[in-house]
Parts: C-alpha cells; sequence; structure tokens
C-alpha cells in the first residue's frame, strides 16, 4: 500500500488561521517537504515553527534560482523545469511506502507553487489531495477592514507584473480590484491607477495578519515595498 | 468595560477547514448569532453543530424577506435596511457587557452579509473584529482539484445575475473565471461562455468541499442547479 501526497494551504501567515484539519494534519506528520530560497530559513517552514513533529523527515525543496535569471529567459524554465522533475522523482519515491504533508502558505490552487508538482505527480498517476487555505489577498483585505465586495461587484486580481496598458484596462472594468507581485512595479501600478483616477482609493497592506503588518493609503507609500505586499481597491455596489 | 463584536468565517461548508482560531472562539463562546432564512436551519449554524456550548445564548438573525421582493425593488431595501439597524441595536446593547460571536459562512469581507452589520455598528463606534476564512470559491476550485491561476493569469469574479453583455466582456477579458449566483441566470452565462468560445473548458461545481460535492463539466448539466453553485474557468498561464 502507498502512501499520498496531501498539499496543505497554510493560510495568510499567521498559524492560527490555518485550518484545523491542516493543523492536524502537520502535527501528525511523518514526512514534510516545503518550498524555500537556498540558505533561508522558508516563510511556509517557519509559519510551522513548534509544530512539526521532532520524529518526522524535513525535505526543503530549495529553488535552484529565484530572481537571478528574467522568468522569460527559456534558461529559467529550463532550469525549473529541472528541479520539479527532480522533486516529482523524490516525493514519488517517498511515497512508494508513506504519506508525504507538502506545505504551500496561502491557498495551494491560487498562485501556489506546489501546481508545478501536482501537474508532474498527477501525471504519473500518483494521488494527490489539496487542503485548501486561507489566501493571502484575503489576510490583507482582512487587515484594511473594510468589506472587498457588495451585492453583484466583480472582483478581480492582476498581477503588477502585466503591461501597464493592461493593468490600467482591469482597473476601468472592475469595482473592486487586488494587484499582486507589487516589489519594483510599484511605479508602473500607480500610473495606472492615477489614469483610471483611483489612486485616492487604493490601499496598500503589506504582510497581512502577520507581525509586521501595515495598512496605509497607497498615496502615503514612499520608497520600495515588499514583493509580497497587495494593493485594494475596494467594491462599493449595492447594499440595504 | 463593554464586549466585542466577532465575526468568524467559517469557510466553505466543511467543518474540518475552519480556521483554529474560528474552532476555538465558537467552542468557547457566550454569545452566538447567525443569519438564516425564517423557519430554515441556516447553513451557517448547521455548520457549526455540536460546536457551539450549551450554555451559549443562540440569536437567530431571520431574515424578514429572501426572493419574494426583487432585489432592484426599493421596497426590499427599506425592510432589509430596518432589519440590520434592529440586529444592530440588539447587538450594541449585549456587547455593553458580553462578546458576541456572529458566524459568516465563507470569507465575511467577501459577499458576506455581515458587512451590513458591520458598517451600521462601527458607525456607531462599536469595535469589530474579523476573523478571515476559506472562501466557498476555493472550496470550489480545490473540489474541481485543478490549478486555478498560473505566473501573471488574471482572475475575474463575477455575479451571473449580471447583464449577459457584462459577463462576456469579463469571460473575453480573464485568463481564469469564478462566476457566483448562478441559479437560474445559468441560460445567460451559457450564452455568454459559448459567444467567447470557452463554454467547453468550464466546470461547474455544487456544493464544494460538503457531502453533496459534485463537479461536471458545464455541458453536462441540464435542469436547474442550486443558487450556490459555482462555475470555474481555469487559467493557463506560464509554467516551467
Amino acid at each position: 500500500m502507498g502512501g499520498r501526497i496531501i498539499c496543505v494551504g497554510l493560510g495568510p501567515g499567521d498559524p492560527d488561521l490555518m485550518s484545523v484539519r491542516a493543523d492536524r494534519l502537520i502535527r501528525g506528520a511523518h514526512h514534510v517537504a516545503y518550498f524555500r530560497k537556498a540558505g533561508r530559513p522558508g516563510r511556509a517552514r517557519t509559519l510551522v515553527d513548534g509544530m512539526i513533529p521532532e520524529t518526522a523527515t524535513e525535505h526543503a525543496m530549495e529553488y535552484p534560482v529565484t530572481t537571478e535569471i528574467p522568468v522569460d529567459d527559456p534558461e529559467y524554465n529550463r532550469i525549473l523545469a529541472g528541479f520539479y522533475d527532480a522533486w516529482t522523482d523524490r516525493l514519488a519515491e517517498i511515497t512508494t511506502t508513506e504519506d508525504v504533508v507538502v506545505l504551500c502558505e496561502g491557498d495551494p490552487l491560487f498562485f501556489g507553487s506546489f501546481m508545478h508538482l501536482q501537474t508532474r505527480l498527477e501525471a504519473r498517476g500518483i494521488p494527490v489531495s489539496i487542503v485548501p487555505g486561507i489566501t493571502g489577498m484575503s489576510g490583507c483585505w482582512t487587515a484594511a477592514g473594510r468589506p472587498m465586495t457588495w451585492g453583484d461587484d466583480v472582483l478581480t486580481i492582476v498581477m503588477a507584473t502585466l503591461p501597464e496598458d493592461e493593468i490600467l484596462r482591469h482597473v476601468r472594468s472592475a469595482d473592486a480590484l487586488v494587484v499582486m507581485k507589487i516589489g519594483r512595479n510599484l511605479p508602473k501600478l500607480r500610473r495606472a491607477l492615477a489614469q483610471a483616477g483611483r489612486l485616492d482609493d487604493a490601499v496598500m497592506v503589506e504582510c497581512g495578519t502577520m507581525k509586521d503588518e501595515r495598512v496605509r493609503p497607497l498615496t502615503e507609500v514612499e520608497g520600495p515595498v515588499p514583493y509580497f505586499s497587495i494593493v485594494l481597491l475596494h467594491g462599493s455596489g449595492r447594499r440595504p
């Protein structure tokens, strides 16, 4: 009898916001795997500090490359594909006899790196279970403390890595907006919001639900922001 | 010293997917309030069966109207506004001495009814805390089992209650799409998806993470579906 791969969503950052199921699976795990940048403790692993049993085997899946090569360079894809293939082999090997719990920040099927393993594992017929988590964006709009969407509001989620005209088009057509992957794309995002006349409504949330949580109007933000910051435009639809 | 209002997100339907914090707050509550249709047990209340202490006082906030009057009739707004005003009074009264835990399916700030109490309570200076939850849509895309978004995919969330041409416009401009509030709007949604050439990609999820969970290609769906069904179009962005 083989084991299973169970990817558990860790939620937005506060361990208390993990699901009851995720908490139980992690505390009972024999094998725990997680992605991290080489030489760093890793955000997923840090989040579960004190929860992994001492008897469990940990598997740190360290990215061979993060920002050293542009994502549109074919070399980036080649290196990462090899990395995911190698970890697919390794996890497949462990699951011949035992379960593996794979940690994933936020919600695994929403921009989570696990998907690159999932598609490879499933292609080999290895069963994968997913435990959803509270998304990082949900942690951020909870930190901001106001309802994101009302009535029939349209909510669009865009990456600030997109070209400025595409961002602008989505700002114009959405009632409520979440912008992720900000970092050095902030000036471009600011221009798109200003052009759509919505810069004054934008809220910047850094580290939602974490100890460094910070919520400010975007107009008050100067200087660099973390890549994992989120900008919100709240909806204002129908309400009694 | 006054109490607090704490609105806890219950997640997508499976009690095991509630956050550790929500679980603890509900099991330790003295006052628990929840919305429901008059004469029904209520989905939020059913979800926490067996969790509320026997000594707790329950407050069923029963909607005075649900589908009997169209939402665009001014009378609908007038009746609901009175209902929210009255419960704001009642909760404000309890919090002069005690905490109240308000239950909310999914994630409170994402299309949750609690927002109508929140704005009224905050207008009176009564502090409100929100515990985020896993959204219903996240439960549904986990049930469907495939990654929703890759790379720089744009995800748009629309209500099927919108006019057909607006739905069509959003289907065309999004990479990944979530459609909520379907029910009798299904024929309209189907036409918009067909016109955009994406009908064959659409997945229908009913009761995601619940015991009646059902996942099918939309093309195989005949006859009526529950209002709380969700239709998904998966993204297909960049991947190594």
